[in-house]
């Protein structure tokens, strides 16, 4: 397969050894060239340096383009839903009441244990179908509506069909400790004991996961057994990815930059001292507007200072049933810019080049020579209409390891 | 055309006369009947009086369906975008900046001043679209971006060919007492002769605004201006629709219900004693939570009290380049549930019936025999999804005047 990409309007490269001053390596009238799954050429269309008889030809006049999206923090594998949640939470009632109902997180977690393998699969490819029409080419997917062993396994074992069946590439995460299971509840030395013994070892023995993901927060995990997690995960293969300081701060950052984590999620209540420390690491942060705005809280992640200290930000979706039922990654960059002040370039980069660094994936999230070629071809005249028309879906083309999936 | 829509798995007539505890006129297990442009029947399906051979039929299985949506408060018709300003915003650049470096609504009204009727028809068009392929099948569209006799009217001219030319249908709304003209900034009251005599004349003559509205706001025109502004526009025989309380908190509710308007908009420094005086009358509330979002503020309009009060509130995009740069419905009912606490109910009958009360169309955004058949069929399973997944695009169906326009 051969493709030649050309007049392409405002080509974001994401290349940022390009001297230019978007921050996105941007590249007017420019084009790619595609062959089988990669990039082999991208520029200037005047440069263009082979014959385009040669390839099947894609005119993207008056359009944008970019890499494919990266959604590096979902929840994306789950059965049932939460609309009667949503709904009652509206009228009045409390997390205590919902809780009473047979709601909250328990009520995902019983549904996906009672779920089977083929019903996962089902409602995955509908919401892979999703991410795909709007861009998202690669997703990460986390476990944690199991809480035991034979679940847990079903999830990863899900997002692994998926990666499989479906043009959206998939990097699953184990998050054997989201919550402690109403089982264990008194006994949490025991669960945490399962999460670091046997399922660990089923998941390393059949290379179910690449990341180790802790829930660190009050009523789920303290800092000190998300270190004895992740010590395992990493024994186990798995690098950490952490849920930390969302509802009270409680030292995750530090144990992340410790064990080297590549992402430290969520952040709502990280204090200056953490963003200092942060920015000296390699880790990420993944900042998840999405859960803020649907929780209707107001203490959404310093984006601004993270970014100005230096930290490497990236934006994700979080898509879940309970605290954010989409995976809408445009509308996530509208709540990165309305909602913490993240500038235009700033939203792009943290839906491309950095949450594939943060996934190990730097062969994409960027388009030059030699990467993968997961492209997306946008309906929009220039990349500031992209957060700014809001509520839309700009995707015109996706491009996926060089194959066009959706036009 | 003989349709018969058919497995409705929820019905949201709207119609408020059914006894039922959700608010929504709801039916399960129904069956609406359309022929020709009308509504003939609906109720429950097994009650269906006629013989479904003779219908074109629509299978609804595990749908819900509902009037197709109304979108009272919109600027649809300009030239120009300004995500030049959208994202200098988020670069840091103050009010007065974007003002001196030529954004701001001066860009707006010099872009649409400049533009031909194709080219406003065109884009009109292209919005008309979006608004459809989104459910809403009626729209009102202000001028108020020429601030001359000229422009004003091009703009008006504009929206009766768009509704004549496109299945949405439009309502005109004169916006003359937008803001003060450039021109006239030093001589205030000749502009607003012109508007009151000139503009309005032809108007009238022409048939071209059912509505006429007036910012008032610092900056913009006082509600002493305002008065004069719509005294002239009833004599015209266009009922006042304002905009009211966006900013700063000037008396113009009081000034509304004096004159008997269709609605007052915006509401976001409404006072308790406001509400009261506006539960006590026919006007309807028209919030715009959007524009809230869009400009970085906080005081959303207090929807909670003004429904409690007992005032028809509705919902609307607010689609305009600089405030509020998007028609997607759903997404303002999720802003209207999450950022003002409203139910689910209450957003699904303030994008129906209430504005459509508003635009005195009561032959729509109601589902009952002798109605216009204007209908939306949506991909969700139970209406609690319709606002719960946000970002999403729920319409699988469009009927409009009985005819199928999406699906």
């Amino acid at each position: 397969m051969k493709i030649l990409i050309q007049n392409i309007s405002e080509l974001l490269t994401m290349d940022l050894t390009r001297p230019d001053n978007t921050g996105l390596g941007l590249i007017s009238n420019a084009a790619v060239l595609i062959e089988n799954t990669g990039i082999i050429w991208c520029g200037k269309e005047d440069e263009l340096p082979v014959n385009r008889a040669c390839y099947e030809v894609i005119d993207a006049a008056g359009k944008v383009v970019m890499p494919g999206l990266v959604d590096a923090h979902t929840h994306l594998v789950f059965a049932g839903s939460r609309e009667n949640e949503f709904a009652a939470r509206l009228e009045g009632a409390t997390y205590e009441e919902i809780l009473a109902a047979g709601g909250g997180i328990h009520y995902t977690v019983s549904s996906t244990r009672g779920a089977d393998v083929e019903e996962l699969i089902a409602s995955g490819l509908n919401r892979l179908d999703f991410c795909l029409d709007h861009g998202v080419t690669t997703v990460e997917i986390k476990s944690g509506y199991g809480l035991e062993k034979e679940t847990e396994i079903k999830m990863l074992r899900t997002a692994k069909k998926l990666d499989e069946i479906h043009s959206v590439d998939v990097v699953p995460t184990f998050l054997g400790a989201h919550i402690i299971p109403k089982e264990f509840r008194d006994s949490r030395e025991r669960y945490i004991n399962i999460i670091t013994t046997e399922m660990m070892s089923e998941i390393k023995d059949h290379g179910l996961a690449e990341f180790c993901d802790v829930f660190i927060e009050n009523g789920a995990y303290t800092v000190d057994e998300a270190e004895k997690i992740i010590s395992a995960g990493i024994e186990n293969g798995m690098q950490p990815r952490l849920h930390v300081e969302q509802l009270n701060h409680l030292e995750g950052v530090k144990l992340a930059v410790r064990y080297n984590a590549a992402s430290v999620d969520h952040l709502e209540t990280i204090t200056g001292e953490d963003i200092e420390i942060l920015a000296g690491s390699d880790v990420t942060a993944i900042l998840l507007p999405g859960a803020t705005f649907f929780l209707r809280m107001s203490n959404y992640a310093p984006a601004r200072q993270l970014i100005d200290s230096g930290v490497k930000t990236a934006l994700a979706t979080d898509l879940n049933p309970g605290s954010c039922m989409t995976a809408m990654p445009f509308l996530i960059m509208t709540l990165g810019c309305l909602q913490m002040g993240m500038t235009v370039p700033e939203v792009l980069r943290a839906f491309t080049i950095y949450p594939a660094e943060s996934l190990n994936r730097t062969d994409r999230g960027i388009i030059a020579e030699g990467k993968l070629a997961d492209i997306i071809i946008l309906d929009v005249d220039n990349y500031k209409m992209i957060p700014y028309m809001f509520g839309r879906n700009h995707v015109a083309s996706v491009i996926k390891s060089g194959k066009v999936v959706r036009k």
